[in-house]
């Protein structure tokens, strides 16, 4: 067995920190998995029997290994943690999709993940560049949803338009026309909601893409948070294929 | 003028690290400053000579202090804080209210303020114990929407019920019955949405209180993230008092 190395964006593998997402991992990829680490403090832990117990039934090594996982989560509460194969998946054709567009904060990320999954929106599309969707932090912060989604990675939109052309396009700006509910209550699915990055939202051209969305706020606020804004638009939207 | 110390939450001052938080605290309370730190390299920032125009039209002392940035900021790149005093607010009798009881991450507060703000939730009210509303970290979490707030902390939900009577409770619970968009579409202002814990949630005797909320999400996921279920809320709610 290779040495395991800091997580690296370049490495085709990654980590899944903590037992709540190294189980998630193992449950919902476990042909992504390759190894697993414990800490040798864990045994007291009451979900170890149940990670044995899925690592053993589906030939999983299992490694006591305290340095690697201090490493791996630069902090020290991490006692489990799955060494898993970076994937992507084609997304399905017939589903609703969420598009992040040049997505930059990891938080963020993991929470939108954790949304996503808690809203039926499981097939997500990003457009790069992006913070790295596999990175451990991601992963943890995702309580392990990335494990139950179809993720895809495009180098720029029209490649996602491109490979998915008969999704509905709804772009939420803050210059958009139509009120979110609106645009909720009219959508006919397979639809794409498409989310703009964290500083500079979606470029203005959007506005001419689809039917534009705007989350009617307060002026007071210059925007939403992203993830707040992804949060509310999928809430939203989840009334389309019920949940 | 006494040397101003690292943030501990013991203090009486606090700091608002970062260019818009400082002017949104000039703006909107002004006589809660009492200097403003900028730092040596602000000189080429662009925001520089409003942030030194609205000091000098309220008479507030302005300092440059790097030394003392770095301290409170932790971080390089915070180029102007202003110290401002800790104050609370008896809320409005009137108003919708959003309660939330022991938050315990300094992130989620400090969105949950921004988006408060965004949904015009302008009064908030917080059951201890609860991360500390007042540290920089959620000052600048919140873009300083914590100024145009109205905060005031309770050290039991029973102080907090019993000085406005009045609201009408919607605890936000994953084992209640009543779905979100019900709860919203029936409500009468004035309305308390309150939140519970991040882990905990709220304790099992809220869902004989008022009229207990569901958002409707997968079970796929435990639950959403406090923010997420927050913003979520308020902009149901917020239909009933149009922004």
């Amino acid at each position: 067995m290779p040495a395991l190395r800091p997580y690296h964006r370049d490495l085709s593998y990654s980590y899944a920190p903590g037992f709540f997402p190294c189980m998630e991992a193992l449950k919902k990829r476990p042909d992504s998995v390759s190894r697993v680490l414990v800490h040798s403090k864990a045994e007291s832990s009451d979900i170890l029997p149940e990670l044995l117990a899925l690592c053993r039934e589906r030939s999983i090594r299992v490694e006591t290994a305290d340095r690697a996982l201090a490493r791996i989560s630069q902090k020290d509460n991490v006692f489990a943690a799955a060494v898993f194969a970076k994937q992507e998946h084609p997304l399905q054709k017939d589903s609703n999709h969420l598009v992040l567009y040049h997505p930059g904060d990891k938080g963020n990320l993991g929470t939108i993940l954790r949304t996503a999954l808690g809203f039926q929106f499981l097939n997500m599309a990003v457009i790069l560049p992006a913070a790295d969707l596999h990175d451990p932090q991601v992963v943890r912060a995702s309580m392990g949803a990335l494990f139950s989604m179809r993720v895809q990675s495009f180098t720029c939109f029209e490649d996602y338009h491109a490979a998915y052309p008969e999704h509905a396009l709804y772009p939420f700006m803050l210059q958009a026309s139509i009120p979110l509910d609106e645009a909720a209550a009219n959508a006919v699915s397979p639809f794409a909601l498409i989310m703009g990055n964290e500083g500079a939202g979606l470029p203005a051209e959007y506005l001419t893409l689809g039917q534009p969305v705007r989350i009617p706020h307060n002026p007071a606020i210059d925007s939403l948070n992203l993830a707040v804004a992804a949060s509310i638009g999928m809430y939203a939207f989840s009334k389309k294929h019920n949940i």
